[in-house]
């Protein structure tokens, strides 16, 4: 569960890197909980194809943020912007960061 | 030049999504200022493959910033961090944005 909540995170943060049928695939399970069984129905496949494409996904996300980092940086200057002061630039730093 | 200090700031930041080829193909024509006939040359390859690794790696990075914005987001960031008034706070903000 606390591992599904930090690959929804990557997946907010690293979707634009995804392929449309990587990003619609991973929504669906872990976006909006249809079992790998309810998608491959819907979308007329086999269970396994649905599996392969969820596993890709997972490690490419893994991927990404060991190479950019991005969670690890937003998270650290998400606490940062808690230790700033002056409020304005508090919140223009949680916005840019989309926290 | 304008243009290529650009590209050069976009491959710091995106260069861990690039193959190694790209990335050494990258270094050589714009870090270490070796011509395409030059790096050819090196590669025991055509001066069209050198450019068309060249072309593709451009495209890549104008298309990684389309994506994440991570230049965009680091130079407000930046900015912001030249406005904080706590010292401690704005140096950490630029260690995590590499500035």
């Amino acid at each position: 569960m606390e591992k599904d909540f930090l690959l929804v995170e990557l997946f907010e943060l690293y979707k634009g890197l995804l392929t449309e049928k990587q990003r619609e695939t991973f929504s669906l399970h872990y976006l909006y909980d249809l079992s790998l069984a309810e998608i491959a129905e819907q979308d007329g496949t086999a269970r396994q194809s649905v599996h392969t494409i969820i596993k890709q996904v997972k490690a490419k996300l893994i991927e990404f943020e060991d190479t950019l980092h991005l969670k690890e940086r937003f998270d650290e200057i998400n606490a940062i912007s808690d230790e700033i002061e002056n409020k304005g630039l508090s919140d223009r730093l949680k916005e840019i960061i989309g926290k």
